[in-house]
């Protein structure tokens, strides 16, 4: 606590925190930023003038804005004031995307594979390929707060070192430092799990806005997790919190690609779906589990017996999660939200029979991501935007704005 | 962020920061403690004075404070100015005890019995009683901060209402409310999960000094959990965190008593651990465990292949913590310590193969408790003492103590 905080730290401090509402909230009047605030309308009215001039707020009538119906002028973040190049490294994709301020994506490519371990030279190369095209698409002007990259592996934040993506065949590839130097770029680049930028973007935009204490658990080949506690991403002493899929939840299952037996991957995971109508692992594709889901839904009783085998782990092991963290929200990313509709019954029943706090409302607490695809993107945005979101005046105010000002 | 903090609040919240590190670290040195909060010799001087008239410092010769070997005059907490009366209802004891600043223990009395489920009424007649006794056991003068109550069981911390407590056998008790009517008193009752406040004792006083990010687990009949991210205790939304024993870590497993099957504590449990020799959980003793750990270390084949066994699921399912969490540190209380040394290269050599997360040395991560039993009380003391460690002013300075100074 310090008791003497100047002016202008102040000042910058107000700045972050306007700016910061604007991204999460979309357009806003000025009354409403001031209630969300605690500020006057002549503070907030300065601290406007202060975002648009440095480009990164846009003002003005609300129906002009995509905002209409609202009585008054509305501010809403600039999307092409400052923005950040984000891309995510999946089993079964490589993607590159352009995101501004407010989470709007200004641009987007993503490459399917089939789900298979990746060489780390070609990837790099096709993921740099990708990323420079998004570059390119940047608008004129736009401040770009960094790199954001998304891996579905266990990652170190601090350098950008995965050290283990069994899914990818990966182990200590210092990542951060052969993107740095493929892009050849004084740009930051920042890694991180999947999962957690997959919840820290419903946290901020999704199915987890205003949720305080929030579990997100996603499945593609592999199955990953993301925590907020308290408001904040839980990370771990290393960075590596949050890997939910590797609890033993079946001590005679099958052999995990971390190495264990029995993990909750073994039995929620993509592969593990569909090993159950006789699909073996290696001719594993994704859209066998949406046939699968198509034929469980038409009635056809192996597929049913598969997906109602596939709920019951699925509901078991997100009990185990609530009784843990005791979250408001539980969010399903990946296969698992595609899953939902036809699961829902059979996971909310065990999670009757098995979680322990009371008054929670099973049918209330689970939901499939809002995001979709796109959350790991976003939430790699959000990670590179933190920068301008905790310090707008590192975006230099524009001259020809502040004329027309 | 407040840029007109008072002079007068500058003070109290500083006053606040001295006597937490007092409070935690013991005697210290002015020097000592001017490094560890940033703060000028003469500030602290001041400062010690202030606690000093409030009866809840004092200061003097190191050799007479029982801190010899130090160059010069040392502050510690005084553990009679300021106290909590904490008590603990487990599964098989009942015990009350007055804790003082810094943690010492001025008083305590614990009355065990065999497990069984305990009629509500007289639990809070028997635990009154020692409340009682403890009450009249503290001392002239010193400020009573309110009384802390830990439980085996699932509580809403806001209002002492005890959801689940299955192996107590009670649902939706309104314990602090009953407790208030049984001590006609208007001490504060605050109370909280047995495992959560062992882990808050660890964290100020054991084992887990210093970490951030900690896992505590113990087990008795139950199993129970407490964590600590990021420094502060997860609670949850609404204070049901940390039910680490719910996992369903055994689908062919035994039934719980919280009415799943293969529940975590199914497998470790006391009951669990002698069920392996064929004691029946009726005839459950806590003594059963040592002995059968004994027979383990001489060398007794059935016993150790029951110990083993049980390492197998403490080190499966404390990997899956391990890659949920990131921890620092994990703490093992109750019988989980007591098995420590005889499980310790079983559980370690689960956490290699399983633990996604590098650079975890695995034979520095777990640490049995250092405060054993006397962990919840302490922990139901820190909760009830959080009142005058953020508001020392709370305490009215002594009139007899300002004469002398």
């Amino acid at each position: 606590m310090s008791p003497m905080a100047s002016p202008e730290s102040v000042r910058r401090h107000n700045l972050s925190l306007l700016l910061r509402l604007l991204h999460q909230s979309g357009a806003l009047s000025r009354s409403e930023m001031g209630s969300a605030l605690g500020m006057t309308r002549s503070t907030i009215g300065e601290l406007v003038a202060d975002l648009r001039a440095r480009g990164l707020v846009e003002e003005g009538d609300p129906a002009r804005l995509g905002s209409p119906g609202r009585p008054s002028m509305v501010a809403r973040p600039n999307p092409e004031g400052a923005a950040a190049i984000t891309a995510e490294i999946a089993v079964n994709s490589l993607s590159a995307a352009v995101v501004g301020l407010g989470g709007r994506i200004l641009h987007r490519a993503r490459v399917t594979h089939q789900p298979r371990r990746l060489a780390v030279d070609q990837t790099i190369e096709d993921v740099g390929k990708l990323i420079q095209t998004a570059q390119a698409s940047i608008p004129a002007g736009c401040w770009v707060a960094g790199l954001g990259i998304a891996l579905a592996g266990v990652v170190r934040r601090a350098d950008g070192m995965v050290h283990f993506a069994p899914n990818l065949g990966w182990r200590d590839v210092p990542l951060g430092r052969l993107v740095a130097e493929r892009l050849g770029s004084s740009l930051p680049v920042l890694i991180a799990n999947e999962a957690d930028l997959g919840a820290l973007a419903e946290h901020t935009w999704g199915a987890g806005v205003g949720v305080h204490h929030l579990v997100y658990v996603s499945s593609e080949v592999g199955v990953g997790g993301g925590l907020v506690i308290d408001g904040r991403p839980l990370v771990g002493a290393a960075g590596c919190a949050g890997e939910v899929g590797h609890f033993q939840v079946n001590p005679r299952g099958e052999r995990c690609r971390c190495g264990a037996i029995g993990c909750w991957e073994t039995e929620i995971g993509g592969p593990a779906i569909v090993r159950r109508i006789g699909i073996a692992e290696k001719n594993y594709r994704p859209e066998a589990v949406t046939r699968l889901l198509r034929e469980a839904t038409w009635g056809d009783p192996a597929a049913l017996a598969a997906v109602e085998d596939v709920g019951h782990w699925l509901g078991s092991g997100l009990a185990g999660l609530v009784n843990v963290f005791n979250p408001q929200r539980v969010v399903l990313g990946g296969l698992l939200a595609t899953m939902w509709p036809v699961v829902d019954q059979i996971v909310q029943a065990e999670l009757r029979a098995r979680v322990m706090a009371p008054a929670i409302d099973v049918e209330e607490l689970i939901r499939p991501t809002q995001l979709g695809a796109d959350g790991p993107l976003l939430g790699a945005a959000e990670l590179a935007l933190t920068r301008v979101l905790d310090e707008p005046t590192l975006v230099p105010a524009r001259t020809h704005e502040r004329r027309s000002a």
